[in-house]
């Protein structure tokens, strides 16, 4: 079966599985706000049409600006991107030839970028069985031979957030042996307000890259906008390999009104803190496992029937729910779905669906 | 002097020059169509807002299939990208650590894509005092130590077009001796009705690579939409190397209405025509030098103050026309101005000012 490598595509499943692609669906496979774009989003680009027509300022001033405001650090210390995408290939392109170590599951671009411009991928695993905990003794025994370990953090695809206190240890050692350490916060918008990004470490860890993209909390993943912070040695050469105007106008144009939209962050934090303690309670009573996620989506799988995965996600695509498969995240091997937390009606919809399923047999 | 390394910026060039930006100026340095993006497309553009909140298509099928139906190709011959740069590089990343030669004075870009990718480069010159023809003899005689050969046709910044006939004998050579032909035809949509793309040479030659770009012809240099035509084998390749969803969704759901607006080009090529016919008359007769050009742009030289061309930059800009610098394109040293074909009005401006210029010594 040729599973698509990406979640978001419900046509794309809906054919996989030979079923009628105008057939409405619920989308619980791509990781995006329940809510939608802010609302004063559509008139904000018809007002940024003019900018369509001139080549994007090369440095991207505005949106550079509006970030380096919001996170409190210097602009000479980020860079903005084509997406979260762009920024990953982009870190790659700094530890060309040299060597990577990834800790699966995890999203899979990092292996695609190195694999681009040549890294040695070492691989290693989250103990799953333990809450999805990083595998220290073995991470720090092998840091010393890698230049660039890649970390997710909320992790994608199970939504949990390895301890602060353990990034800083690896940093530690990292600036000692040489390592940089790079942590993906693509989804660290969503994380409770007693969970905090990375971003003040960067002041004291030369050796830390941070990754970020707007993509999953305002949705707009046809848009395209992420950035990169780090030490501004590493920015400088990032930003010398850019692919000249790669984020377009558009989007450079309305990233300082988008950031600023702090009630809608706060909205939507709101609506997940309610959603998660009800998904977490519907299914877990039914027996579900749902991994440790502080975020926006979560693996999920039947602790009763546990081989059956795919019946699970095949029956829950039939009853007009697209979830997530897992069968390209490593490690995973498909045994679980990833979900994401959707509206309240839409999680009422999936607990009915699961409910069903539970009766079935 | 720091100069920009593209044009488009009207206030960089303010800003060297220690001038007021909030002066309004006429922009001549962006190659793009004078008469701005078709009507009908900020509209389209509204409408095409729920796409944002998508992923891209990872295929792209909406405008991959359009581009295959207008050039009357495969779709497996067609790779869409993030505007023409994203092309170019993936093109270099397909020769990485190859041998590539580039035909100067030329577009910037492919330089810096060899370059991120290692190609080692081989620098030759079009022949000046000719019309800016091709080196051929030279350029035959070093295909067998070349992997790729850029070639942009018609040429940024001179205008002019490589004859078809040395284009076939450079890819019957090529074949023979393992070399691929790039050309970038970035500025084909301008071309007068009795010159050809090369598109139609696809099927014969499959060491033919062409990049195109919908930027100028549209004035859509914010959007980014670009897009390669080559064998399947290379295409398959460029796409397994590309940064996912790195063409934004806008752009994508609107490529077909753009490409089917036939009568938008027809009325740019008529204006055009009428434009450079004037251009040429009104400044060959004051004894400005200009370039063999059959597209929207031109290379400027003043014939009787040939080494006085940045005190006619400041001239110019001191009277509100801002055109292209020629520093930092190899060959050209400064020594001509790049301008755009703007509308009516704007070229009368720019022949008054050049009067003036003429008249002040």
């Amino acid at each position: 079966m040729k599973w698509p490598n990406h979640g978001g595509q419900p046509n794309v499943i809906q054919q996989l599985f030979q079923m009628n692609t105008d057939q409405p669906v619920l989308d619980f496979s791509a990781n995006l706000n329940p809510l939608g774009p802010p609302n004063w989003l559509n008139n904000a680009l018809h007002q940024a049409y003019e900018t369509i027509s001139r080549y994007p300022d090369p440095s991207y001033t505005n949106s550079t600006a509006a970030v380096a405001q919001f996170e409190g650090i210097h602009q000479d210390n980020v860079l903005v991107t084509n997406g979260g995408a762009e920024a990953i290939f982009l870190v790659a392109k700094y530890f060309e030839n040299g060597k990577a170590c990834i800790v699966h599951p995890t999203f899979l671009e990092y292996e695609r970028a190195c694999n681009h411009y040549h890294l040695n991928i070492d691989e290693m695993f989250y103990d799953q069985d333990n809450g999805f905990s990083l595998p220290m003794l073995e991470l720090k025994h092998r840091l010393q031979e890698t230049d660039v370990l890649f970390l997710c953090r909320p992790n994608n695809p199970t939504g949990h957030v390895i301890a602060e206190t353990e990034i800083k240890q690896l940093l530690e050692l990292g600036l000692s042996v040489g390592t940089h350490i790079v942590v993906d916060e693509a989804f660290a918008d969503f994380l409770p307000s007693n969970t905090h990004s990375l971003t003040r470490l960067l002041e004291t860890y030369p050796n830390l890259i941070i990754l970020r993209s707007l993509t999953k909390m305002y949705t707009i993943p046809g848009l395209r906008f992420g950035y990169v912070m780090a030490h501004q040695s590493v920015i400088s050469v990032l930003k010398h390999e850019q692919i000249p105007w790669s984020i377009n106008s558009l989007v450079d144009s309305i990233i300082p009104k988008l950031i600023a939209d702090r009630t809608f962050v706060d909205k939507t934090k709101s609506l997940l803190h309610g959603e998660s303690q009800f998904l977490h309670r519907s299914l877990t009573s039914m027996d579900f496992y749902l991994s440790p996620t502080q975020v926006n989506f979560y693996l999920l799988r039947d602790r009763k029937r546990p081989n059956e995965t795919e019946e699970l996600f095949i029956f829950l695509l039939h009853h007009g729910i697209v979830t997530r498969h897992t069968h390209n995240f490593k490690g995973l091997q498909g045994d679980f779905l990833r979900l994401a937390i959707r509206s309240h009606e839409e999680n009422k919809q999936l607990v009915a669906v699961l409910k069903k399923w539970r009766e079935d047999k």
